[in-house]
Order: C-alpha cells, then sequence, then structure tokens
C-alpha cells in the first residue's frame, strides 16, 4: 500500500482507524467535511464535500486503495444522506472508475438488514431490510458498488459493520460489536486478499450471540479474534433492562429500528 | 378504487395503461412531467416533477392507490435519475406516509437483476445485480418500498417489469415480453389483494422461455394469460442474429448489461 | 378396493365422500360416533367412539384402506380433541400395525400451519406452526404417520385439507378451497399409487391465489382440476370486508388464529 | 431469578441440575410423581402427577421461570405417555396461559428426529421424525410450545437432550452426549436472553463427531465447552462392536430406532 | 441446420429421430456401429466404432450440429461400456474441440439419478447416484461436457432421457415417459435457443405423475406436450402388479436399481 | 486394522503415509506402477498396473482396508487416464466386491470442483466442475463408488485433497494446503467410523481463507488441526505476484483450470 484515502477520517471510526492503520499504508490521505487539524507525518489531509464530484475525483487521484467511511454515519435528514450517501458514493465509485479503478472497502452497516429479527441468521445473501433512510442509503451504496463491479470489474468489500466502538455500550451491543483491533485485521486482508470479487462482510468480532453468519465470505481469511464476553458482567449491561417485546429489541438494527421517522422526532 | 394516481403517465406505459384501466376505477389523475393534453371524462391532469416535494404531496390528496411508473425509465444521467427516481420515489413515499398510507404499485424494473446470467432462474429473493445506473435506482426504489412497509405499514407491489410493449420488439423479449393486457390483470389483483404486503413480481406474460419464477408473489393471484408464443415465426424474429458470448445475450439485462456508462456514450 | 374404512363418515366431509366414491370401492365400511341411518347397499355402519382401542381395532379387521377423517374437526376442549384426535389416531394406527397395516388417508389440516402468514408458500417441510389446538393435533397426528411409517412401513397420506366445501364460504377459502371432485380423485390416486411414502400434500384446488406448494408430492401424480374463480364474483365474496392488518387476514389459518383460547370464548 | 420451578425433579438429570443450579435462583420448586425427601434449605417440595391440571396450576403459582423435565423419559406405554407428556406439558402451558405466561424450557429430545440417518446434519428446521412413541409425544410438547408462542407470546426453548449424563456410556453418545456443565451454562443462557423467542436447540457438548447443528439459535449466546474426546480412548469404548448396517447405527435415534413397539417387548 | 450428426442412428431412439427431424435439417449424417441399409435422400451413412478418434474426427467434419445418441444404451460389460460411452465420448468432445465447436445434445439417462428414491424431486442439481455401471459411463459424460463447456465453451444440453417410446410399456414408464414428438420439439429448441450453456434437462413428456422438475432450464423455453395419461386405462397397465417395498419401485431407475452386476447375471 | 493395502504408495503422498502410518495398521500392502525398494518389516510391495483386473484382484485379497492414491495424480494424456483411474477405479472396486467389501478410502481431487470460482463456499453436494480431464476421471470414481455403496453397500470416504504438500508452494495453496498430519488423522478417523456411508470430505487444514465446507461430514468427528497461517510471511509467498482477473485466481482449480488441452501443451 502507498496511498490510501480514508475517507470520513474525522469521525471516530475514522480516529481509530487512523491509530491502527499506522504502518500499514506508506501515506493515508485523510478526508472529511469538517477540518481536521492532527495530521501526521505520514497522513495529509484534504477537506471536501462528498456531495462534490470534482473535489472527489481529485480526493482519489493517487491513491492505490480506498477506505470509504465518509458520507452520514446515522440516520438524518433525507437531503443530507442524499448528498452524503447516494451522491456521495456515486461520485466515489465514477471518479475511481475513470481513474485507476482501485479497491474500495465499502462501510455499509446492519442498518441495511435491521427490519429481520433477531431470530433470524443473516448471511450475506438475505433480503436487504433497510430500518432507516440511512439503512437505505447503504443499501444503494452495495448496489452501486455491484454494479461497478458486474460492469467495469472494481472489487469492493461490502462490510456491514455491527458496532465499532471501544467497548460495547449496551447489551444488544453485545451481538452487534466489533473491536477495532478486528476491523483493521479485517482491512489488512480485504486489501491483501488475491481476489476480493464484491462480498458482503460483517463487520462483528466473535461474541457470543451471533446473529450473522460470514461463511459466504470465508475466502477471504478474516476472522475475528476478539470477543464481546470480557464486557458481559460489567455493570451497565447487567443492569439494563430490556423487554422482549419491544422492537428495539426484536429486530435487530435496535433503536433504529424502533425510531419513528427523522424529521418529525 | 374512487381516485387512482398514475405517474409517468405521458410514457409509452403510461398511455397503454389509460386505455386499458378505463373503467376499473372512478377518476385517474395522471401526472407527468411534460404536459398531456388528450385528458378524458374520468381523468384529470397534474403537471409536476416528482423531485419536488410539496408538488408531489399535492398530488396524493385524495387518492385512494398510487401506480407509479414515473421518473426515468431507461439509462441517463445521473442527475437526471437522481431527480426523478432516487429523490422522486422518496418524495412519493414520504408523502404518501403523512397522508393516507395507500397501496402503491412500484414500477421496478428487470434491470435491477440484469446481471444475471440467463441460465440462472430469479426469484423474488435473489441477489439484486443492477446492470445500469437506472437499475441501481430502481434497486433504491425497492429499498425505500421495503422501509416504509416495514417500518410504517405502507403496502408496495414491487413490480420487476420485463419488456411491457405490444409485442416483443426482438429476441430477448420473448422471454421477458408482458403483454399490456397480462399487465391490467396484475393491477386489478394488486388492487384487490386482501393483503399485499411488500411483494416482488416479476412483470412477464407466459412466455415459452422463462428466467423468473413468481411462485413466491402466488398469493396475490395473477397469473400471466398471455404469450409471446405468436410472436416467434414473425420475420424480425427469426432473422434476427444473436450470438451466445455477446454480454448482451449471456446477461439478463440484454443490452443495459453490455452497454458502457451512459455519460461516456 | 375391496372395502374400504371411512371414519367420521357422518360429518359434512364424510357425507360428501360418501356420494362421490360410490362405486370407486366395493363396499365401504362407515364410522361415526353419531349413528348414520341411510346407509346404503354398498355400505354398512358400525358406530364407535375411536377413543375405544378395542371397537376400532373391530373397525378395521377386514378393510384394505382407510379414509380417516374422524374425530374433532374443528377447535373444541383439550378432553374432546385428547380423545378423538390422540387417543383416537393411535388407536387407528396401533390396531392397523397389529393387522394388516393397510395404507391410510389422514385428514390433517392446514391449521397445522395455520400461523404463517399468507406472504409465505408452504411446501410438504416447512415448519409445523399450528393456530390451535385442533391444529396441534393434527401435527400430532402427523407425527404419529410418520413414526409408523418409519419404524413399521405403514404408508399414509398427510393431506391439509384446506377448506373443503361444495363452494368456498368467504373471500379466504378462495385461496384455500378444495372442491370435492378434487379431493376425490386426490383419494383415487392416493390408493392407486404404484408406492406412496408418508407424504404431506395440501388438499387444494387450482385456485387463482396459491399458498401451498405440492411439488414434493408430485409423484402421486395428483393435480386438482377445478378452481375457485367461478366464484369470485359472487354477492357475498364481493361485498366481504377484509382488513390487512387483521390477524384473520395476515395468518394463514384465518379465524383460527385470530381466535382466542376455546375455553374462555 | 426468583423461584424456578424444575418438574422430574427427582430423575437423573433433575438430580444433577439440582446441584448445578445451586445458587443460580434464589429458590427453587422441586416436583415430581414420586416423592424427594433429600430438599435443601433454597429448594422446595410439591409431589405432583403432571396429569392433574389444578395439581399443576398450584405448581406454577409464584414461579417466574420453568425448567420442565418432567413425564415420562423413555419409550413407555401409551397410557403413560399419554398422561405425563401429552396432557402433562397441555396442564402446564395452559396454567402459565393463565398466571404469569414465564419463560420455559422445554426438555425434548434427540428422539423426535431419531429416524434421520447419521449422514444428515439437522438443523432446527429439519423435519421431525419421531422414533418412538416417546419421541411423537414430545414433538407434540414442541408443537404445543410453539402454538403458545404464536397465539400468546409464551417464551421456550425446546431442546433436544442428546445424551445427559456424567460421561457417555457407549461409541452413540460420543456424538450425543452433553455434559450436564454445557447443559447447566445452557440454562444461563436461555433465561438470561434478552429475547428468547422459541428456538430449537439441540443439547449436545462439542464433540468431534456432530449430527446437530446449532446456527439458528446461535442468537442465545449458548456454546458448549466440554467434549467427548476425553472419553474416546476409554476401555468400555473401544471394546463396542458396532455393526454399519445396524438400524442402532443407522439411524440418528441409536436403540429407540431399532426397538419394535414397546407394549411388544 | 445445414449437416446434423447423428450418432446412434441404427438404435430405437435413432430410427424414431430420423423420421420426426426430417425437414428439420438440410441433411442428416447418419453413424452407428452397425450397417444402416435404409439411407434417405437428405441423409449419409457413415459406419463408425466411436472408440475409434480418427474414425470420430471425421464423422465431425462439416456438421454444424451433433445429436449425440450413440454408445450402449443399456447395462453392458464395463469393456463395451468403457469403448462406447467413456472412449466414444471423449472422442466426441475432443474431435468437435478441434474442428469447429458446434453445439450438442448430449443423450444422457435418468439412470445417471437412478438410486434417489421416487418420492424425492429431482432438479438439475441434484446428487448424481447412477443405477448401473451405464448409469455411471453417462455421468462421466456429462462431467466431459461441462468440462468442455467451462474450459473450451462447447455448449452442450444434457438430455436425461426417461423412457423414450411410442408408448409407456410399463406402470414406471407413465411416470418416465418421453414422447418422440416432444423430444423432437426439444431438439429444436435445443438448437434454435439464443444461448444454450450446459443445462441438464430432464426428458420427460407432461406425465400426471412427476419425479423430475425442468425449472432450471425453462429459459431454453420448452415445454412437453404430450402426457402419458392417455395409456393409464390401457389394460397392461392397469394389470400390472407391484409391490412398494420393492427396490425397482422404490428408486427411480426401476429394474437398472433392482439389478444385480451385469457379469453376474 | 490388520492389513491395509495403500496403492500409490510410491508417489509424494504415499511415500509420506507410509511415515505416518507406522503403527496404525499391523501391516501395510503397498503397491504402484512403479518399484519401491525401501520395504519396512511391517510393509509388502507387490508392483501392478492398476489397469490390470487380475493384479488388482490380488491385490485387494487378505486386506481389510484401502487407501486408494494410486492411478495418474495430475493432468495427462486420456490414455493414461483411462488406464489408471477409470479402469483402475473400476478394477478396484469390482475386486473388492467379489471378495471382502472392506471400506475405501478414495483419493479424489479438488481438480472435481475446480471451475467454480474462489467466491463460491462449496460444500459436499455442490455441482461437480471439473478443471481437466484429470478432475474428469475423479469425478467418474466419485460416481462409481457412490454405485457400489448404494448398490452393493460398500463404504467409501471420497476424500478431494486440496494441496497435500510437507508446506504451501504458492499463494493459492495457503488455501487449499492439507497438512500430512491432518491427512492421516483423517484416515484414523474414516476407518474407525462406526458408520461411514459414502461421504465427500475435502481434505484441507484449518487455513485462514475458507473455500470449502466440510459440515455435511462433520458425523466422521474429524477437524484439521494444521493452519497455513504460520507460512504466510514466508518469502516466496510474500513476494508472489498474482492477478485478480487471471482464470488460475478465479478459478479454484488454479492452473489447472487455467491450463489449455493437455496433448496440445
Amino acid at each position: 500500500m502507498k496511498k490510501v484515502l480514508l475517507t470520513g477520517a474525522g469521525g471516530n471510526l475514522g480516529k481509530a482507524l487512523r491509530k491502527t492503520l499506522e504502518g500499514w499504508a506508506e501515506s493515508i490521505r485523510l478526508t472529511d467535511i469538517v477540518p481536521i487539524t492532527d495530521v501526521a507525518a505520514h497522513e495529509e489531509f484534504i477537506q471536501c464535500d462528498l456531495g462534490d464530484y470534482d473535489a472527489v475525483y481529485s480526493l482519489l487521484t493517487g491513491c492505490d486503495a480506498v477506505i470509504h467511511l465518509g458520507g452520514v454515519s446515522t440516520e438524518n435528514t433525507f437531503e443530507n444522506i442524499l448528498n452524503g450517501n447516494i451522491r456521495g458514493a456515486y461520485n466515489l465509485y465514477e471518479a475511481n472508475r475513470k481513474q485507476n479503478k482501485v479497491r474500495i472497502l465499502f462501510a455499509s452497516s446492519n442498518h441495511v438488514v435491521g427490519f429481520h429479527e433477531r431470530e433470524t441468521l443473516l448471511d450475506a445473501d438475505c433480503t436487504m431490510r433497510p430500518d432507516s433512510m440511512y439503512g437505505v442509503s447503504k443499501g444503494f451504496g452495495e448496489l452501486l458498488a455491484r454494479y461497478y463491479y458486474d460492469k467495469y470489474g472494481i472489487e469492493s468489500a461490502l462490510v456491514r459493520i455491527g458496532s465499532c466502538f471501544e467497548k460495547p455500550l449496551n447489551k444488544r451491543m453485545l451481538a452487534t460489536w466489533m473491536s477495532e483491533a478486528d476491523f483493521t485485521r479485517m482491512i489488512h486482508k480485504i486489501f491483501a486478499a488475491d481476489r476480493l470479487g464484491c462480498p458482503v462482510i460483517y463487520g462483528v468480532s466473535d461474541n457470543p450471540a451471533v446473529w450473522w453468519d460470514n461463511r459466504k465470505a470465508s475466502y477471504i481469511g478474516w476472522s475475528p479474534e476478539d470477543s464481546s464476553v470480557v464486557f458481559e458482567q460489567e455493570d451497565y449491561i447487567v443492569n439494563e433492562k430490556v423487554d422482549p417485546n419491544d422492537p428495539a429489541v426484536r429486530y435487530q438494527g435496535g433503536g433504529f429500528a424502533a425510531a419513528g421517522h427523522f424529521e418529525d422526532e
């Protein structure tokens, strides 16, 4: 890896990856819609609105890999989602097609399938059932990536990230949590694979409770090594009360599935 | 049916349905981005850009059903697709949610799955593999409709239309053709169903060659009655030369799958 | 067929079959818990409580086939279901095992799978989800028959009857209706089959709306010939109001799925 | 857990659980058809015939969880099975519905699927093929539990126990053995789950040979930790002679599948 | 079709096709290991042992399609099968690869899957379970054809012929019978298809009892039009006695599955 | 194990097994078409061309197990494949049928399924898609073994060996590598199994990248213990350049899938 583009570098996940990916690529080009000031020696920063095609085109110039975390990362107004996640994803793939057709890690989300019930074990081919407009936009991104793969041979990993935080924030995340270290190892595997194709990969650690089955992406060679089991006895977990009939408990998307429309809330 | 909204009423399919649906609904509200002048007594026309939320909101007022053919119906620039098919679909579903939550027939397309090979029999749960940005946008529409169903209970039929013309225009359409009469009968069934849910239905007649399996939507009670067999011996069909290795023959999407990017062509 | 045992001969379905099966078997032994007085020349009647093993044993003596409609045929008290459907089914199979191991048509019911939603196409291997204690007891009967097949080689057809009446009584039955003639033809096929095994067969005519898929029993050679389509325009059908969110509409079992516990009603 | 009802507490499995569950629940109400005399301080004992509804109703009063091991636990006369396993299961679920609708662990059995061949890997949705009247009655219990879940929301775990003994007693049990410790950990998970639903779980340790696949219940978060591998070299195992064509070897149910009818033996 | 090669032209099926295909191709090159003397004007005959590569090479020269019925067509000695069906099939495909890579109809057989039970509905992807060395050799031919398709793009239809006779000869053939007219129509479709690929097609008419499901080949556009139903009441059918436990009745391959090894008989 | 026949004992894999199997069987009968001179005390050697039935018959006499590695083990001329792999396999199974019907480990190959793409996870029931005439001949052997199992009850393990070398020779083998120790443990399990049946088992260690799923053979009780992960950082691995679009990378068969016909090279 000579130069990797990291979009959404100013977000929480972006910040985490900047640390864990140090040393992996010779240089990392950071981008975000907000300024980043603590740029390290092996990094460069270019501020960019992903809705601006020409700016995105320039972002990609000279990069040989993309980790695309950018855009809106939770439920938001349709206009914001449209700009960041729909127009933004299109700009990224189209600019890549016009240049070097490099491999892309597309940060999708479990909210693409958040209206499946917990009792349903999902794999890469399950029907998409988004739980939010955010989830719909991530589903759009997956379809777009698949189209650019089928037609132009651009390889993407469609990573349906569970909950990538330092630790699980609540009981639901005991199932959905992915450690930053596991995500980092997955990134290594995705860009080192002899052949990537366009797989769906659920981004989740080796937790006790399992909702997602990654067997169809097992050719990538990634297996998580961390587990949420070490957090099970934390007080804030043990003391959390849940009702099995709450939609936030019934559906995999949790609070996203239970929430009303963003503009109404 | 008291009043049905027909979007895209000025297109070829819209024109055909205006004839075949006469007598089915008490009145039909036509809309299109271009003017329609031959408005019948049981019809009214409202010109509308589907990208304009307020206009779409007004369109829906007073309607108890929607047949949504509107938007871009073939490959086009991303901006046109974004406005007509992405923003337009959102506006329609959101305006419906704010008002009466009526049943919607969403005209999706076989181009949502156009990168599957002909040898693959598809059903309602197959992976979406769009063959064009048009196909990606129709996939977005399906995800959106599913989201509004799972969260708000709005029922939609996601009709992946094959080729709805007076007759098949080429050899490929011997497999993908849906007669206007079959589509009309399907519309009757969709709006009469005791319970619709949110099914994917392939819009295709009872042709000799079959690529699509509608068994999962068989609870709707629709079966096609026409067949392309009557056109098999037409000269323009018999004389068409095809190469089994042409991408337009290999993939279900035909020319859409074989074409390059719209802006480049 | 020399002598066929018909249990539940006094019920509506039993009465219908007495007419349609005339001429098929040389003689038919009728039985029911209530008296039957209009016994024809080719018939004999033996009154019997299926909960009485010795009586059931005698019923079977000399018969070379059984059509088992007997027992409780709708929701009822647990004690009645226990006697007629659980003890009764056991007595029948055990008495058969001790004697000639003849072929049995076991009248099961769609209520064995009545808690599946209408949108789910069921086949012979779907999970049983009974909608009533009646449905649970019919599921017991299916398991019992399967056990006697796997261990003792006794062949049974497990017919999950939809609604076998002269005509559909309501909108739901447009999907579940089986004509008496179709059932009669199915009976012919079941007892004429070179090899029956122990198949699940959904008892339903060739209606427009389809909830059940009989492909796994297609080796029997039965296909329905009648259709509920001829009743679609009857006034009592057209005028029936249904709500797609009513549990009786959502679940295949209809009113059985929507009802509370029998003893409470 | 304040108070847990443990039925069948006098059996071998009940005795084992009384030890391993000490400390998990504040108190355990033991019940069995035979007297239990060694009642500990955190225990209470109520003798009860599960066929007696009023007695079962009283058993449940004040309990917030049920572990239902009671009834006949091996092949037996139909009358005994009817009383303990059919009437008994109904009484338990119905008494629970009338009171607090608490969560139930229903001890089902591998004999519900014992007529599948060893070469067939089973999961939660495989067809039930009971190998005995005992197996049929456990299948009845599963259907009953599913009915009470679908209609009344009562959550149950349907645990198809393999062979829960201190150690495997023969070669077959190298595959079917579940350690008491693994069962205990499973119980913890079942009653701690945020949402249980109504899953089928095969009760088996992490043995070398695998007949059953628990992936569809992986959302519960239970994985076995013990293995029969430590017993593979025991003399009584090594010296046991088996014939691959013996029905007891061919079918998963082992001796249950090979045995004749109970009354005849 | 200019010139079609018909191997095995001297056999019963070859004789039938010579009649029904008249007029379809401009000329038909017949071949067989035995002489054919009644050569029509549009035919030519070349005697050939398929085990002779050079002779097979010459056979193919100038042909633009192959219907390969040749080789041993029933159980036989291993040496005969080796020469006619294994060496013969290799010679045909290899000679075709070296020349024009024309489309081939490979006459496979239901005996490739003859050890499946009747109760199992088979489709194109079922596991091959040959019932004879003849069946094994036909399985070899299917694998060979698939290899030549995957590596060299040579298209083949792998037709698992049931029983192609003037009429069914026994009860089993009521299920397996394919009329000569249906086979002829299938041949038309196979060679007219825009794209053939390498499908498995079961060669069977639209008979009442169905063992085989051709849905995965439905893109070819062939559907049978004849049915064995018209023979069901023939005396030799009605009077045939069958035992459901006879291996010839239990397994789809009939007598082939029940027979011992050829050399031993 | 008293006496085991090891065919192909002079090849690389045969040599490795001679070492690792020492002590497992009382004696090992080695055979190969080429001489073996270093015969140990517990071994005997019989030179044999597998194409010679009488010689093969003698080989089997007195053996109670067979490990069949013999025949051609890579792409070769059709004549060599025919003699060693087709005639040779037949001779082995037929000679076994005539004598003791002992259990056979048949060394099949991943090249039986080598035209599946890497992204496709294969299991025991996947369609065979051989990548070479060698692969076709191994597919023949699998069909033959299955036939002798279904008809004569001869049990075989069909081991689709990946790459069984001391260590992986290139990047592809990081996925396909099976350690000799893992193969040896698999052999122990196959011949110790209470019931073997006729399973397909992929011969592969517990490597990071997974193309093959052995769950359907999990009743055998074998799990690999070694992993190619220890070789990932070797220089010759790290420095190997691969192109994701190279057929040798796209297809599982690697170089076999990419190669032309053997005689042409």
